[in-house]
């Protein structure tokens, strides 16, 4: 019942502050004789790197992941999988105005009302240096499932949405945005640059496909997949809303709209002739792709002045100056994307466990 | 790490169909020496049953809890609380055209693609039903946490919002919609009348807020109080999104506006200068109030005729003629506060444990 | 994280006190499709009833089992199955003096200690009765794993044992004490004659065999199969030690004396010359024989007079009148086996989820 | 639900191999503000460390302990606490033979059987190096229970037992052997010489006193102290048998014998005329020492030449000439310290969550 602990069968626990000597994560419950190396990962953490673009944080890390344990000549053992980065480029002093005042829309105040003390320096626990781990743990959770594809990318940054007739798959990797619509990646650079320069941040939706996810996959009541799906997204940092399918437009809709009628298709399974429902019904998923956006509030770390309190509860004022991605969204991209795949190896085998004799 | 469980201290597990001799649940983890009576969980059962308006379904439940262990003398030992309400009003002929036909929008093809059988009668496992017994379980989890106080009602049905300007938290119990706004209530009953003559049904947002919460429960990473909410509200049926606070409108914020800026409080408390962040920071209560939307789709069963396929992969269409909520929505509001209850409880206890000594 | 919950993937949860209206168990997590009617589960709580020799409680309770969710047309359905017994035979006046007063070696005192208040009547939540659901959720286990056979049995009552040489698997169930040599029987029925005429009572140690096991069952490090076990066991009522394979006698043994050595067996895998590993090596099973043995102290509930103190800490004397058993080791033997059915039902979905596909 | 995991509350992962780059903990739960540095947790792991006499094994490890993460400014800040260990004297050469062939009494077999592939280095994950994490996980434990004093030492040796009439708790830190009774130490160091002499091993009994255990710790019905005590204690490596209280030795006593009778105590508690039953009841402190016995089996890895096959399933011989403990007992004397350690901490903070509040 760890709290720093994600899955039930494939279960990822992560440590690390952003400014201690080195994260981690252990990925338990991975099946064995998976081909795993550290090249696997490499890739991955290399997408949500820092320091990638003038769009996201200066903080220049390698985030070379090491493998410590749960391997064997390049494959999976079946025990823990220890997984390690150190923190380089670590500028405490950076942080030394926040040792005193808590920053607005920062995890700072509410560490110390729970805790009584909490390490200041860059955020500690809750910064989103942690994300790096769900990343890594995310490469070693797609290998369990190799038949499912996953993509996310942002639709919206600002209020400016992708225009989804210019829909491009191929864009996505090709600008600082991840973002599927060059057009709107143009307008994004400007808005970021803009917003930049006066000391302000940005907000985004991602959303995130997963197809090849075959129907059954979920289970009721409090394993549905979208239950968990949503708890995975909304603990990423910065999340305050998920939705699956249609979402919150659903709650618009009449029962005749939103519903996914079907049809016969050539394999003997039902061809759906709409996805309102994002792929699951029931909490289990039907075989159709897997729809899930998520909303990322602006980068709570400005260097505007804003006003606060100290430990001491006396008024102050705050600029935060640290090295801060003005958009947390863009970065939250690859996050999104290992929040998927490890929700959905979990459920793989937990799917088999329960089903996998099933005639 | 039962499926059909929820929470961590506080643990609640289902069971029962639809249609079978009686739905449950246990409850174990509660506190010793509550008052606890049937007398004190039938109300919130009241509220969400069957048959209460011509706006929700014409099935007649009594709904009527009983307890059969975990108590004492009017008080909880400690031990494991069991809860039954028997199906009373149970008609599974109704349902005989959809043993073979899979109902659109329904776990019908899921559960039949995963398990390779279900229990068909009005939906089996997957059937709102279950409910009940959140609403139940809602009932003892808040006597652990008696200084929150929890409101949901609806304030959107099919796209139509409530004027926040005259919210009045008294409207609530006096219409068919837990709505807050008379004026929209009235609109809603016709929205509603017209939905149900065209064979068709509605969708709606449920915001639920809870007062009272002191700042510092929930925990960094995988056990944030955000994400546990989110996977709570989304195993509900039909809910198809989840927000917290500002939610997806702050995807379309700058950092400036969606800061919760802070000035000294009276208590030695910061006090907030908004709350775009819902209450919860870091996935840790602020001392503010929290705020969650949840939107559900339109009800699925719908008289419509819809276009579907058998068991057998053959295609035909079916209508369902069940009795049903035309807005499940509208029961979803007591549902959504019982697992706003149960999630808080849960954390106040893992609080507790945790920091309990904190000097 | 129930603590009234036993196993992962198979998951028990159970509920009831010993004078409530009934007692009951959440069975989740079965895999469906399993042939499961009430006659499948009640031959099996049969073997447990009490009132079946003059060796046992006289209390009678039918235990009719219920199962009031998920099956469907007599197969599992994958869903929670909801087992439950009615309490019939309830004297709850018998337990009028321990309402003030504590029986040495009951659960009284603690019960009082943690909670501030119990369940007085029957020893509530603490009695043996408990453990009728596990002989329940065992009999479904043994659907899980048709292919293990389990055994229990006395070899030993009062300190006297079984002679191994004279070994007879048919005679466990053809006298009162589940016991495999006729002639020890005779002399247990002799001694339990005695004790009971003394008001006194006796203690023993059951056998429990599981054969058919796979090698492969169990795995490192917190999950080994004889943990589990070990926990499993030690949980019954009255048990207060547990044994692997050759147990405490191997702490008196060498390495070369305690040493499988294998041989090449005749189907590829090895074949051991000995088993005093009991059948588990580093938490994982081997193919052979599990074999473990359960200490069972003697009944608490004698009607002999003890010193002892009452609730507001005054010194007091008390006899235990009630119906008890005379060696509850007698009814511990099918409890024991229920536990080794689950504790193997578990691990056999643990397995097939890790390791399921692998080549 | 992971299986590398021990504890609810206080939730130890560990991971690593005996031959990998390092070992490493994860613990999780902790309470925030306790002083914790690395000097807190060094020299428990001395007594446990290699090398310290002739008598256990040879490898030198320094066993420096590093922590990674979860403290500030020398306390605990209730995030993840990582602990590594750097593996220095990792000779791999020693195990070449063993790539092929299964040491009998070793988990070679099973993981292969289990995994499809092992790391045959050391023994891999099943190495007892393992335990070096529970010994430091252990010693934050000790810090969430202050109040409680835990002391673990052999009472048997291949046998021989010591004289309880001459008990000596300061003489356990001053031989080699956590020995009690300084002529039983004589005994045991010239059966130990004489057993390696012979390439032999010995087993061993372990006993573990804790003392300042409140009453009311533990929870029926899964919960219970004494199933997770077992659980904990069987799941150390060459463990197969524990014992509360009297344990075995209860199954051959009567019910009179075996009552642990009560008077007024000058407290207000209860003063119990004995402790048969160890300290627990119904799986709940009663305030009393907790006692717990542990069986180890002689060490599998001796240099005798033993029968075996190898991966391909033929037969050949094998001697383990590694640098082996040969009574890996002694050093399991701080491991089941630990074990106790961990298991009361997790159990101290699971009644505070349930009990916490009551009056």
């Amino acid at each position: 019942m760890s709290l720093n602990s994600f899955g039930r069968l494939l279960r990822v626990t992560t440590w690390g502050e952003s400014h201690g000597p080195a994260i981690g994560s252990v990925v338990d419950g991975c099946p064995p004789g998976l081909p795993l190396r550290e090249a696997d990962i490499q890739p991955w953490l290399d997408r949500r790197r820092p320091g990638a673009s003038r769009h996201t944080t200066q903080r220049r890390e390698s985030d070379a992941v090491r493998i410590l344990s749960g391997t064997f000549n390049g494959r999976t053992t079946g025990t823990p999988i220890s997984l390690t980065i150190e923190n380089v480029d670590a500028r405490s002093k950076d942080y030394d105005k926040i040792a005193a005042a808590y920053r607005p829309g920062h995890a700072d105040y509410v560490y110390d009302a729970k805790y009584g003390l909490r390490d200041w320096r860059g955020g500690g626990r809750s910064s989103a240096r942690e994300t790096a781990m769900r990343v890594a743990a995310g490469a070693i959770a797609r290998l369990v499932v190799p038949q499912v594809r996953i993509a996310a990318y942002l639709v919206e940054l600002n209020g400016d949405p992708v225009d989804r007739a210019g829909f491009d798959p191929d864009a996505i990797e090709h600008n600082a945005f991840f973002c599927p619509d060059c057009r709107a990646a143009e307008r994004w650079g400007q808005r970021l640059d803009q917003a930049r320069k006066h000391g302000d941040s940005l907000g985004a939706v991602v959303e995130c496909v997963a197809s090849g996810v075959p129907a059954g996959w979920g289970a009721p009541i409090y394993g549905k997949l979208d239950g968990d799906l949503a708890g995975a997204m909304m603990s990423i940092n910065a999340v305050k809303g998920v939705e699956i399918g249609d979402g919150f437009a659903a709650a618009r809709m009449t029962g005749r709209e939103a519903a996914d009628q079907m049809r016969a298709g050539h394999d003997g399974k039902p061809h759906f002739l709409a996805n309102h429902a994002g792929g699951i019904l029931g909490g289990i998923s039907t075989g159709q792709e897997l729809v899930v956006r998520v909303a990322f509030k602006p980068t709570s770390s400005i260097s505007s002045m804003l006003q606060t309190v100290d430990r001491a509860g006396q008024e102050t004022e705050i600029r935060t100056t640290g090295r801060h991605d003005p958009c947390v969204g863009i970065r939250g991209a690859p996050v999104v994307e290992a929040m998927m795949a490890l929700t959905l190896a979990d459920h793989a085998l937990l799917h088999r466990a329960q089903c996998g004799d099933r005639r």
